[in-house]
């Protein structure tokens, strides 16, 4: 039922987030034809908001099928998805899709269910479908996919096969809003030479130790030349460190917000010594969005 | 003059710091005979507001010389008091205390101006001098001070020759208090099996990488005996082990709050594989004031 639908025409696709919710009118070749992009992540929303926002958006971008995914299929968003359990693929998450009526689907996240490294992804899957669907990555590969809370994924046969979580970006924001080292963490990280004494730093294995330089340095009349740089590579290279060690040195293909990508490429770079090597990167919102396409697909 | 006035009898002696003061009227033979501590921290005060608190600590307990130590020493606090650079000892920090009054004294923070480490204290300098004078270190050591900033410190001939700072415990606070983590990190941490297997997880050089276990546990109904204790675990194990490895493998003493030298205890016994073995520890407070009769009788 849903395939006579679905899968044929365009689409909307949204990506509803803790704090923020992007949504494209999807071409049928893949393009975005339309967008809209909003801070109405479902903490900003009641629970008996959901169905009044997806009206909206109809109204915004076309009365077309909707895919959506991220934390809109959490315990705290619409309506809980629950996850699918790794190794997943395309197939198997798109037959886990929780239909709210036949033309709006929300898509579920994929677990890990291993005691001794549980783990949870929602949204992140639907990109790497979209990676994978576009030809980006090969049916295997380690990818890395940056943000608040980023993922580093070994990829098998086309299946997610096991990934890990890194709360780098988390992290990077807790220490620029409420940490005693704010005040030196001002601006945007950027990929200079701040941001590579950090990786340097980092190297040591024990990057926490060298965050109060930060501070200690601006009291000494010293100051880093570009503290949120610093503190990013700090970060930033302990998690491409262990995430190589991990993958054999393999180097793991991004996939994520453009800026993101190119402070783990330069770390990336860096850690193998090779600082003309740039990983194969790849926009999030794009394979996002191819990812909603090839899960449309399954229903053809 | 100074010598004149003081050294000889009952003093007070105060630890002020960022959100916290503790004061003492310590007798001849350094023992706390009265106390008072509060939320006074300096910046719970304006700036105008230090003398009428200090008469006010005064008329509570005894009108005494006063040595003032911590925060009250920054350039948020009642005067600013430049640090004196390692390798600082007992004579030198004496020597470079701000008499506001031939009274009332504050003491100098120690400052390690290396542009590859720079590193700054304000309060843990009079610990470490009260562990020196009270025997309970010898001159050549490796001291760890647990806290919000906690130290790890080379003496070397009785002086303060370098140190590194930690801030596992405002990390510990922010996880928390501010992160996806708050949930599942309500309580305090113990030193119990969830303390050990985040001891055993920061093994791995990336403690980082295994946080957002905590949530992902949670979210596949396996939560985690005790998150605040695993994260503990993961943040004391990572700087414990980064310590013991630039110690090499010498064991710190540690003088702090009972509560964290316990879990430092247990975090360095495991790292050691020797469960029986204790590091030798001393209650932060009683160092603070051992360190203030130490500092004043170097005007004898």
């Amino acid at each position: 039922m849903i395939g006579s639908l679905i899968g044929k025409g365009p689409f909307i696709a949204v990506d509803w987030g803790t704090t923020n919710r992007r949504a494209w009118r999807v071409g049928p070749d893949g393009v975005a034809e339309a967008e809209c992009e909003d801070a109405c992540g479902i903490t900003a929303l009641a629970p008996g908001d959901f169905a009044g926002q997806v009206a909206m958006l109809r109204e915004t971008l076309g009365d077309l099928p909707m895919l959506l995914g991220g934390m809109i299929g959490s315990n705290r968003g619409w309506r809980e998805t629950p996850y699918v359990a790794c190794p997943a693929d395309a197939r198997a998450i798109a037959e886990a899709i929780m239909w709210i009526d036949p033309q709006t689907g929300i898509i579920p996240g994929v677990a890990q269910e291993r005691r001794d490294a549980p783990d949870v992804m929602r949204g992140e899957e639907v990109q790497i479908i979209g990676a994978l669907a576009s030809g980006l990555v090969p049916e295997n590969a380690t990818l890395c996919l940056p943000g608040t809370h980023a993922k580093w994924v070994r990829l098998c046969g086309g299946r997610i096969a096991g990934f890990s979580t890194w709360m780098t970006g988390e992290l990077f924001a807790l220490l620029g809003e409420h940490s005693i080292l704010a005040p030196q963490m001002e601006g945007k990280a950027r990929a200079g030479a701040g941001f590579a004494a950090g990786v340097v730093a980092s190297a040591e294995c024990d990057p926490l130790g060298h965050l109060f330089a930060v501070r200690a340095a601006h009291l000494l009349a010293a100051p880093m030349i570009d503290g949120p740089g610093y503190v990013s590579g700090l970060l930033i290279g302990a998690e491409v460190r262990a995430g190589l060690r991990t993958s054999g040195g393999e180097v793991p293909h991004l996939i994520g917000r453009p800026d993101l990508n190119k402070l783990y490429a330069a770390a990336i770079a860096q850690v193998q010594g090779n600082p003309a090597a740039s990983p194969p990167a790849m926009d999030g919102n794009a394979a996002f969005r191819a990812g909603c396409s090839a899960l449309l697909r399954e229903f053809a």
